[in-house]
């Protein structure tokens, strides 16, 4: 069987280190990267920081046009938004050009909860051009949703579920300070988030409508609120300083309400720093049910490393599904790949033969 | 669409356990029962427990050859043995006659590890049939291996895994007091244990096999111990006893080399009354990797009701898979059934339309 055929779209903090962890692996080559501005034209190794190219053939950044044709790949990666309504046209480009495609936009992970009509339609096209498009990464897509979902398959029955993640913020770059409003004064923050443009988490109604559909409850209602975490203390991270008295990080929770009941809390507390004010982070899964789970990983999966593994782990699992809008309730496990990428690919499935 | 129908074989605690959570849910109907001896022509809810009948149409237990029949039901719950070799003709009979099957037989939730031979004929069967068979429960299926192997999908690499469960057998009955040894005078423990006749957990060679083989390494050695727990007081359970000095359980280890190196440890301490000295309870995952795992779950999820959990949670999983042999790895995430069971089932998989 030839190596696994990706093309990366998208060449920053995430499909760039997507790349990296790509080119550690046996069995899978990247053959296309796509970009824009200034990158176009460059060597994806000298684009990508960090990235070790070997003895790999080299690959040209290049447009979309360029780089997607029909039998290019087995799969496309695509890591330019994190909304479904913005990245739509793309992923219908790769599929119509007959390509699986993997996306780490955050509504992606179950656009059936926000965008009810571009999932069907996803749906449809990828089923008629036989290939399966998934979101997927550490949040969601994992920790605050799948996860849930695998701890109630050892419960008779679940009557409340809490699912929180307290992480630090501090591994990320700048553009993820401004999006969580690090080091803004309290007052600027209540002005972004009364205007709807303070980002915080995206992923809840997504976890929320995952972890109810898969267990077979009616979502009556979907809440969410985000408050700003204020630091008694300066904070400083490599990308990112909070003086005391503003915002270190954004408190983001939110509830599912079946029956007249809330039967999801999330819980979200994401700043940076946290340690240094006594603050552990950590993965929790508490369930009230027959019998109850209560779970911590400490400390937190980091969410760029763990976003991008995945993304990377689910490449066989998406080649291998049967064709349309899948999520990670449709598929096999996620798991590392230690060997060669090709043992984990079904033959029948793989595009490039 | 048809409710989903189900025939139970085998009424001992698992099995009869399993009949009780199915009666509380929708859309799923006990439609035969299969056991031997005195059980056999007497009401299905005269011979189970506790079991709530409500006003479903009665079911007499019967011998296989009566109940299991082309046609009677989509999948069979085989809740009669540990072993593959044990229960291998059980599975046979079933998909011989057209139904789905899934057992409890804990060698059976990975049978390629120790019976490669019979794991290749039964998947042979089952796709000649057209049915699916898969095993699993709590343990093999899903705290030591699933759980596992779902942790790595969040890393990038994976260097060593311990699986840890510290679990108290005081729930259990006297079947499981006399396999474990409780009681027992250490001598005779050992005499058991050099003659082969002390059973401990069955189940790490699976869960290891499932675990190097979902990650693609090769497994170049599997071995395990086990010890006796001797307990310092008396200890008292419903079913069991272990005065001090005694054998109040047993500490089994498992290790899985790969690469000359011993990547996969497994620790499994079970006893009674592990609270009495000071000993919590929990399952714990521990993956060194990028990134780190440091799991605990507090404490332990119970084994028996969180096996028939799994078993009847797994029902709708094995309906809709492709035919053959699967595993854990396979299917989709198990999760619990809080809705109707027939909205889980792909209508194109149902047997009984």
């Amino acid at each position: 069987m030839k190596n696994v055929k990706v093309i990366l779209w998208g060449l920053g903090a995430m499909g760039g280190g997507i790349g990296k962890m790509l080119c550690k692996k046996q069995g899978v080559d990247i053959v296309g990267a796509i970009d824009i501005g200034a990158k176009l034209s460059k060597s994806l190794y000298d684009v990508v920081p960090g990235i070790e190219r070997g003895d790999r053939e080299d690959v040209i950044v290049g447009t979309a046009e360029e780089v997607i044709r029909p039998g290019a790949a087995d799969i496309v990666v695509v890591c330019t938004n994190s909304f479904t309504r913005d990245v739509y046209d793309k992923l219908v480009f790769v599929m119509e050009r007959g390509m699986n495609v993997i996306t780490s936009a955050e509504e992606m992970a179950y656009p059936q909860a926000q965008e009810p009509e571009l999932a069907a339609k996803l749906d449809e096209i990828a089923r008629r051009n036989g290939v399966t498009v998934l979101g997927t990464g550490i949040n969601p897509g994992l920790i605050m949703d799948l996860l849930v979902i695998l701890w109630t398959g050892a419960c008779e029955s679940v009557d409340h579920i809490v699912s929180r993640r307290v992480n630090s913020l501090s591994p990320f770059g700048p553009a993820v300070m401004e999006e969580q409003g690090i080091g803004l004064e309290v007052a600027e923050f209540e002005k972004r988030k009364a205007a709807g443009t303070m980002t915080g988490h995206v992923g809840f109604a997504e976890s929320i409508r995952m972890i109810t559909d898969a267990l077979g409850w009616k979502l009556d209602k979907f809440e969410q609120d985000m408050e700003p975490i204020v630091t008694d203390v300066d904070r400083k991270s490599p990308y990112g300083f909070a003086a005391a008295g503003h915002v270190a990080g954004v408190a983001m929770k939110g509830w599912g309400t079946v029956d007249g009941q809330v039967k999801i809390e999330m819980d979200h507390p994401q700043q940076i720093e946290p340690e240094q004010v006594g603050i552990h982070t950590g993965d929790y899964v508490e369930i009230q049910g027959i019998p109850p789970v209560n779970m911590v990983n400490t400390p937190e999966i980091e969410g760029g490393i763990g976003t991008m593994a995945m993304i990377m782990n689910c490449i066989p699992h998406v080649i291998n599904a049967r064709p349309g809008l899948k999520t990670m309730v449709d598929i096999p496990v996620p798991h590392a790949i230690m060997g060669d990428m090709r043992d984990m690919i079904d033959e029948d499935c793989k595009l490039v033969k």
